[in-house]
């Protein structure tokens, strides 16, 4: 089994890794860091737990250590971090410099070039730079290097999903527009979104969200440079992308209301596109990875889907589910897409590209 | 006082009409019709009465009459119709034939090329080709003619507001984008939208209602002919409109996320759009009616807004509320738009409208 | 493998049974029968499915018949109703009549003295009544006999669900008070509760609810006559029961604040009655059956659960959470009780009825 | 015109005193204070402004001071506290001390025996306790002595508003429950409950809620002592009060569902306690108080009303409505009380007992 150990471990993203790892056929909690006030207690007394499941038996006694890459750390193969980004910069630097793979929900590192963001249903092959570093210093005998990879926003994920088998076919597209209605648990719930906000109301704004989705999108769907040591943003002449971004009050599921060009000529039908995505299969499900979606991108036929309460948890929410795929007066098509937030957007992504680099060898 | 009547008086844009008329200064309730089941009986027995403000005490007791341009309804000056579509059509045109003025909620007629389609802070000019009409017959000495006015969809209200000041300053409008998140009283309650439908959940679908702004906006932003007797739609290829329309757990208030893209260049600024939406005076404003906006567009600065429980009942929900201006990445401008469904997007328009009529001397 | 029929099979009811059908290891769906609307189509074809999982595969493709005890029907061991009350009188009375055992969600029969109103987890042993029905045929050699066992309405599960223990141990509760915070599943959903109804509201009233609650719990409670061929009630002045039912913005769970009094004084302890509720094991789990819950009642000590999102999938609903057990200062003890009203409140009732008559074969 | 302070002016009972005042025909705000870090800015700057109402124009520039009384405070005829209980003790005894008329909705002195805690529809007569101080120093020749009246807890005010009557005039209630539902308004926004407690959720529990209503309302149904100075509580063996509390998805307005036993038989008819509700006019209409409510408390005879959407508005949400008055089988009568918290049940209560106050010339 890997050696899991999870950042922010109290946490809502912390507390979803640890609910997707106590069941997990391949890794297993090794260790849990919190805030110093939290260390030295056991789990269930360091949390107060919000899930719809029960804390899981595995956690409930372990004892929470600070954040930092010693005692139980020391030992862990992969480290999963829910940090917030007040705090994440220091703390997962220090994890990579101990020699740790730290996989990141938190938004600090993302631009780095050097370092992979990385949708695990849509572009895993950016993890070949990681790959390369860890065998380069295999191959000269050096010890294991650590490296981050980090996780997209979550509205990023989704939004990404469906277009990528769409630009490996027909090329690239040159303009994008999303206008997204995002659910509150993306915001965490101490104290998250205010009940005020949302019941009966939307609110048309999400700090940083708009500039987070139309630049990772030109990251994520870009590649790796020729030597395989950094990413290359695509040009944003060549993507534009604009994204409009709303809090609604649905609980999990980010809906998103899309529209799309391509750059080439002539476009491709509604029925190309729909079969090109139906038939998508991303390369965790061809690697067999436990947690890989069966089928990577549900293309809804009914008129009315897909829907958040209904559609978020195929496969486990590592599906997308697409709907209303049609014909766009402005741009070539339009179409909605359903992503849950939590799972592809956030834990469930980090476990999904850990699954990856254990078949690879990575870690 | 102007005798006013009400067509389709149980429903939910008869039960708006209702409160609205209760306390006008220039209108009075005269005759209330429905099916044949309500008539004969006292108003407050024949409704189910949904709204947060009482029955008004004015209406409890009118005995209502079936839908026909008979009894009190002859007496009246003008007829608000709230009917559903499977009637409004034969009963409005009997109305209309039997030489009164009808001003319905009812898409039937929408897109008669001699009918005004009006949102009446944008395009009441429009409202010349029945002046005309009235105007023509009395020089001729005949009887005062029947005519229809529709009100526009409750989105397309919205949608429209904020452009036209734009267009008359900046010139035509080539590309329009809108993702709408909708209130649930735009569907009546009868049963209206399910409440499995709309908790913690969206339903990206709305039936029949992209076709529509898509359409009505062409009309709208449109002209009269030249000898002001019927309507030229915007060509297709001249104004693109794309609408993605979504229900959302809101009760009132209809929130846009728009963008568009001039076609002259170079573009305006971001100040220069709002300042011109800030010091647009609709011609109601001007004429002095009751219901008109003392301001008709709100340009809010505060990043999070719009929110349609915090801002949909400015001026009494005729005013409209803009937020977010700022460039697009795609097109030339993107802000968010939120204008009350049920006001000005429905039976408030109604009123507003025939105010302007009788300003105008028409009724 | 239990030949199974459904009633009603298209409807919100219906598709839960099917749901539970589908994965089921003891029953396969062998029967679906529908309007006549509906018959002689293919299930997904006749279905608006409107569950959170998909419409399982198994199902999918079987032909609808009507409801009638004929064709499949006639094969079936067990039948399932999720009828409208509109129409189960009669057809159950017919599949009955056939000689079927029919478990039934509908309210027609509930009253009858000879049928058993059972809430599996708390009352299996009124089915002492069927039993000897089937047996007393079996010994005089006649053919198996049909009959009916009605699941109780919903709020009415949870309500005796977490006292049965305590009368078992502690005697009669001669007061009982229970206020409702019903969710909107058990309205169906064509069209269910209104959204309107519940978007920043609470309607204080459910038609018929607080009478079948007042009923059914001194059934429920009560006894078979010493023959063992029907129930008499406990008394209206030996137990006292008050309910005050609303419905609010909630999907799935019932949530109930309840307070009662012993008869008998003095009256147990807090701890002692938190403790008898946690060791209540119902017969359904001492008997192995596959959906009986692996606890019947959870005792939760935060102070602030049970809430409905997060602990209405224990046991997978089977099971019922109860919090903040304290004494009551006008009866003598109050708490708040949650139970999933679609599962232990309707058709998972009707399921584990069924494996309880299955492990004492007769069914 | 009266001169008004607020405490607290930045909060959300601050916001709401400040509407209320804005339009006030006999308040003037003359004093707005805030926390340090608000002091010297203008209100419109220090202030994040989330009511439906805009900001009144006259609050807008106003200086904001700290909270002393000194400066304009000095110059305040009446001072209203919002702030929280944190600051509220030391704050408010200062300002009694500096000779002020503090009216506070903070829970800090509401069990002070001399301090009268005034629901103003329903115990304006316990205000006689400051009436008799400020008198008692105008015949001794000393200064106008500074005095406190608290606001009752908002879910209080709507319990005893119904009762008041009743009790009145068939005696002592001697067992009193109450399960309440109450808006999420109350708790405040900054960041008030969270979206995810109350999103298809219900939250059984509010922190020091359940203690305040028992022990209120034997203070409020209580009665000043023989010599005018204190209250003396109502012996809690002569009204036992038991309340069970819950936080719902609804903006503004708390439900309860309560029950009710006199302990005088027999007991009136439901149709003698409806009508005795019916005609109740509390003392602030009598005295023609510009807020008291034109009817103090509507009884609904609508099976499904009073609901929180529809009626929390009646007269300006100073009059209580309730519906549903039936017998209960364990006390005598159950029934639905609906009030609007934050205006009978905080801010809007502050003001009409300043009105009372000042209609006698105590203030």
């Amino acid at each position: 089994m890997v050696k899991a150990g999870v950042l922010g471990a109290t946490g809502s993203v912390g507390q979803r890794f640890i609910l997707l790892l106590a069941e997990h056929p391949e890794f297993e909690i090794h260790a849990l860091g919190a805030s110093s006030r939290s260390a030295g207690k056991a789990y269930k007394d360091a949390v107060t737990w919000k899930q719809t499941a029960l804390l899981p038996e595995v956690a409930r006694g372990i004892k929470v250590e600070e954040c930092k890459p010693e005692g139980k750390f020391a030992e862990c193969d992969v480290v999963f971090s829910g940090l917030d980004s007040d705090y994440a910069g220091e703390i997962e630097k220090a994890f990579v410099n101990a020699g740790k793979a730290v996989i990141s929900n938190a938004k600090n590192y993302r631009r780095e070039p050097e370092v992979p963001l990385v949708v695990p249903i849509v572009n895993p092959e950016h993890l070949s730079v990681v790959e390369k570093k860890v065998a380069d210093a295999e191959k000269a005998g050096q010890q294991k290097p650590g490296f981050l990879v980090c996780i997209s926003n979550c509205s990023t994920a989704g939004l990404v999903a469906p277009l990528k088998p769409l630009v490996e076919k027909y090329g690239p597209i040159d303009a994008l527009t999303t206008t997204t209605l995002q659910a509150i648990s993306g915001a965490g719930f101490s104290p998250g979104v205010s009940g005020i906000d949302v019941l009966d109301n939307i609110v048309p704004y999400i700090g940083g969200e708009e500039e987070k989705m139309e630049w990772e999108t030109r990251k994520i769907l870009g590649h790796p440079n020729s030597d395989n040591t950094a990413f290359e943003l695509l040009d944003h002449d060549k993507m534009k992308v604009s994204a409009q971004c709303n809090r609604v009050a649905v609980s999990d599921g980010h809906t998103e209301c899309i529209s799309f060009r391509f750059a080439n000529r002539p476009a491709p039908s509604v029925e190309d596109i729909k079969k090109t995505m139906k038939e998508y299969v991303c390369d965790a499900s061809k690697l067999g990875c436990p947690s890989a979606p069966k089928q990577t991108i549900h293309v809804l036929e009914e008129q009315d889907r897909p829907q958040p309460r209904l559609d978020r948890d195929r496969d486990a929410g590592y599906g997308v589910s697409v709907g209303r795929v049609r014909e766009d007066p402005v741009l070539d098509f339009k179409m909605v897409v359903l992503s849950h937030n939590t799972v592809i957007g956030a834990a469930g992504a980090g476990i999904l590209i850990a699954e990856i680099l254990k078949a690879k060898n990575v870690i």
